[in-house]
């Protein structure tokens, strides 16, 4: 077997996902998910650091963001710096090719509390970088934590639209109507 | 041994902490738990579904907070209604009598990764339980979703406020100052 396999944290992702849908979280080994994958074991602890982890990709969300958010112009407030974050987002992970897989990724992880605590983890990380990318720009400290908190949110809910449209609505588009409304929604607390 | 035991999730909160600071949390088991507070481990059961769960005293905080809620001031928009909530808070948990306990507690949880997972969930937990005990208010769903965000946030500054400060000082004022803080943040962003 060839050292160098291409997609590798992808096909591992797409495997355990398959087997933990057919058979449950609890009864699904690693060696079983990189046997599916047609992999093996080292490969899948390169990328993972272990079974909670292959559905999380890396913490390249983090880096993701982050990016975006520093590449914002400059004359980019708090909120226009975290669209550029979600638009980001939205062009690289919530894209339509993606939907089925995370449609199925996001059932998995509903019915499995261990996941849902690594999933409530992953989403501190998401809300600490994005702070610390705004903090980086010179927004105050307070600020860039509603900033990210509020942003975060809007994430959220603009997921929970994109997954529940059948139209073939961007996730970038959704993601800055749902900034607006919750912008909108802090003038109503 | 009496099948009533007196504080006993409290005995074994505080037996819990101290062995996870001497021996680490890896290494300290349910029954050793059990034992250190002078209980068995059925009782342990009774109270608590697993070592994370010792922690975490059985979600009655999330009761807490939905009740102070539900009981503010009909006159009480959304972070009025909060307040009141952390004003609870402020009463039942993070008292000067508790302030000890709970900075060792959080010494151990951020020392550990399984902890800070349980952790994240649960508050995910109170901020979901803020936000319906808002939209039983009448509270629209995406204003409560703010609102218990924020609110979340605020007390997550209160308490760090909480933790560093030698004075006095009670929670509830510093959740207020916070609430205060939150919401003068939120139109800078």
């Amino acid at each position: 077997m060839a050292r160098w396999e291409p997609n590798a944290p992808e096909r591992l992702a797409h495997a355990a996902l398959d087997l933990f849908a057919e058979r449950g979280y609890e009864n699904t080994t690693v060696i079983d998910i990189a046997q599916r994958a047609g992999l093996g074991k080292t490969t899948f602890f390169r990328h993972f650091q272990d079974k909670r982890e292959v559905l999380f990709g890396r913490g390249m969300m983090d880096e993701l963001l982050a990016e975006a958010i520093a590449a914002a112009p400059a004359t980019a407030g708090p909120f226009e710096a975290i669209a550029h974050a979600l638009d980001a987002a939205g062009g690289a992970v919530f894209t339509p090719a993606r939907r089925e897989f995370i449609a199925r990724r996001q059932t998995v992880i509903a019915a499995n509390p261990e996941l849902q605590e690594r999933e409530a983890l992953k989403n501190l990380a998401l809300i600490a970088s994005m702070a610390d990318a705004l903090r980086q720009r010179g927004v105050p400290d307070l600020t860039a934590r509603v900033a990210a908190e509020l942003g975060a949110l809007a994430s959220t809910i603009a997921f929970e639209r994109w997954s529940r449209t059948t139209a073939d609505d961007d996730f970038s588009k959704l993601a800055r109507q749902a900034l607006d409304d919750v912008q909108a929604s802090t003038a109503l607390c």
